[in-house]
């Protein structure tokens, strides 16, 4: 039972209906009419309460932050002072990027409530349309659009570095979601624990396997150093395809509560590593009526085009502001198109191999850890998942050791396209 | 003329004598004996006034930060909220490193105003016993000792993630002295810039060459982005010798007022940089009575014991505290003596990559940028010291832009003795 002590009180669907009523911002957004909303908890994630509100002239969604973990429970605490960095990071990332994050319409922080813009059907979690097999021929345009954006404004090639280490300050607060992630992705899977799990007892010997992988463990705290010492750029911090709700012309990132300032390689490597899952998945998800080899070429093509746009997104926002407050590379020094073109390519390479660090960390967390995908979790039949799992997790123990020697994401879609059927 | 808006007033040695009057824990200091006091202004450095204060039963010494650099004027404001930041460091450090930095006995922050031990003579500013010829036989071990605790116990080897966060965001106030730091070491050198100064006209030719060279710029802005980004312990931040106060047989470090969450590499480069700063001045200063090849000898000596001296003591810091509450490495991840030592060997291959890196960059702002040291300055001969600082500006560009071919302190103080005489 959560008891309230500081002007906080768990909503359920129809006291929301009341604190509705009683919020004239909320009221406004609805039309002023709101007699007969329905109300339905749609909260699938792992963490919160998610309400669309529907009335006569018009929707919104609210999301309640409890002081826990949901899918946990009570005995896993967590702050609910996390819906005020969610606020913080969707109002300055929707700031820069306003076509593919929601706007907030109110935020409560002593009820850690978040209204903001409803994403109307034929919206749905990128995630289940991945698993059903659905092609979306914007994704890769649109994401590369959102990291480029994101990250590249929040960074010190656009920030002064004033700007810089105040908002760095102020999201040092969210410490308690990046501690979540620093044991979930980087400590967990590679020591016995309570909350690993496993396709077992198809993965006992892999999971053991990750756990007594020495080069692996070396390259993971390398990962996790990064994760907790450079604050780079506002990062998502969770930014998986559970995280982006799309129809076919629209992409949406939702869900930033673990943003902070940290290594720009996470983002992108979550979003990369979770299309990579998916690509994985496939063989468990392909039947007599669609054996889904055209869905792998158009995932791992995708994955391709999201980080070559990106690249390209990334590098032309430089260019277009080089000449503005950014500390990173400023144009009295970097004063050559040839310099700052190796000053480019040097960042961008470097870059390219946090994220593909990053990408596969988030991967083997998604098969020996806590928290699994849909992807995986939807094959019924456990020989057929592990068979999927554990050619994911081969690969992306391979990646994460290898990175370096990858100079292209064409190289990385190369090594996955040429690893046999067991 | 600085006006009080604050509780601000600067002091000089008569107004001075009414505080320490007026101020119970300075009186107490002093044996409750402040007739007669002895007062005297002594500060030589850039930025401050500093007041030696000796009585009849004691004695202590009072710095106050003005709201300008004092060695530029009123035109350069910095904040003087950088005592706080000071006072921050010093007890900090002093709470793990006692025996290496002065205590604290007041703080007035709307004064700007700290007091602390007076270091008596013959304590003197270590630069100024380099330049004297002066061997200090416990330097290596001090300064080793020194920078391994300050790093390690504030570093993720030693702390939480929660208490790192919260010290990082803490410190993330004293972005103007990190700022100062950003342009007059990472920026100023590599271009054109009115406070940029350097032995005229012998080297303006070599001025000119570092405005130029694409190699050093790239790598240059690598290390400002480490020092911008990375949090990774609290470091003093402007750890030349001239921030060291010496005797036979005591060393203490002062003047923390840089101090950050930032990369431990910029400590050790600082003070690394500035011994062979001092090493290449020696020629400068030899003269009949005295040809000073047996000093740069001691000089290197001591530069190689410092780094070995240092590695050896901060992995046995680490190897004591392995099961506490760092969460860099954690005991039930690295959980085998080889991989602790596999681990320890890449971390301080990393760091001594970053010492070096950031070393070659604080010799090189202090040949052609703002700041200049008494090492070369006080060589009279304008001629002999243009070749004392083009041999030494010639060697930190090589170690900038080959530090990574480097693996042992060793061979860089080889690669020092193999330079040959013009």
């Amino acid at each position: 039972m959560v008891v309230a002590t500081d002007g906080f009180r768990p909503l359920d669907e129809k006291s929301l209906v009341d604190y509705i009523k009683a919020t004239p911002t909320l009221c406004a957004q609805l039309g002023n009419q709101v007699d007969g909303l329905a109300v339905k908890e749609v909260g699938d994630g792992n963490l919160n309460f998610v309400y669309i509100v529907i009335g006569a002239a018009g929707s919104l969604v609210i999301k309640q932050a409890l002081p826990y973990i949901r899918c946990i429970g009570e005995s896993w605490p967590m702050t609910k002072e996390r819906a005020y960095f969610e606020t913080l990071a969707l109002q300055e990332h929707g700031r820069v990027c306003p076509n593919h994050v929601p706007e907030v319409y109110h935020f409560d922080r002593p009820m850690s409530l978040i209204a903001m813009r409803y994403l109307k059907p034929p919206h749905i979690i990128l995630r289940k349309g991945l698993i059903a097999g659905i092609e979306y021929p914007l994704l890769a345009q649109h994401m590369s659009d959102y990291m480029a954006k994101t990250l590249f404004f929040t960074s010190l090639l656009y920030h002064s570095t004033s700007e810089h280490k105040r908002a760095v300050a102020e999201f040092c607060g969210n410490v308690e979601l990046c501690r979540l992630t620093e044991q979930v992705v980087f400590s967990d899977p590679y020591k016995v624990s309570q909350y690993n799990r496993w396709t077992s007892p198809y993965l006992d010997r892999d999971a053991e396997a990750v756990r007594d992988d020495d080069c692996l463990k070396i390259e993971v705290a390398e990962l996790k150093s990064k994760f907790c010492e450079r604050a780079q750029a506002l990062i998502h911090g969770d930014l998986h395809t559970g995280s982006i709700m799309v129809t076919s012309d629209s992409t949406q990132v939702i869900d930033p509560e673990f943003a902070f300032y940290g290594p720009m390689g996470f983002d992108l490597g979550a979003f990369l590593g979770n299309l990579i899952l998916a690509f994985f998945a496939q063989d468990g998800h392909a039947d007599k009526g669609n054996d889904r080899q055209a869905y792998k070429q158009w995932i791992l093509r995708t994955t391709e085009e999201t980080w070559n746009l990106f690249q390209k997104q990334f590098i032309s926002l430089w260019d277009e502001h080089k000449d503005g407050n950014g500390e990173a590379y400023p144009v009295s020094i970097y004063n050559k198109p040839e310099l700052q073109l190796l000053a480019q390519k040097r960042y961008m390479a470097n870059l390219f191999h946090d994220a593909l660090g990053f990408g596969a960390a988030k991967m083997i967390r998604r098969i020996v850890g806590v928290a699994h995908v849909e992807d995986f979790e939807s094959i019924a039949d456990a020989s057929k998942r592990a068979y999927c799992e554990r050619r994911a997790l081969d690969f992306a123990k391979m990646l994460l050791k290898e990175r370096r020697r990858f100079q292209t994401i064409n190289e990385v879609i190369s090594a996955i396209q040429e690893i046999p059927a067991f």
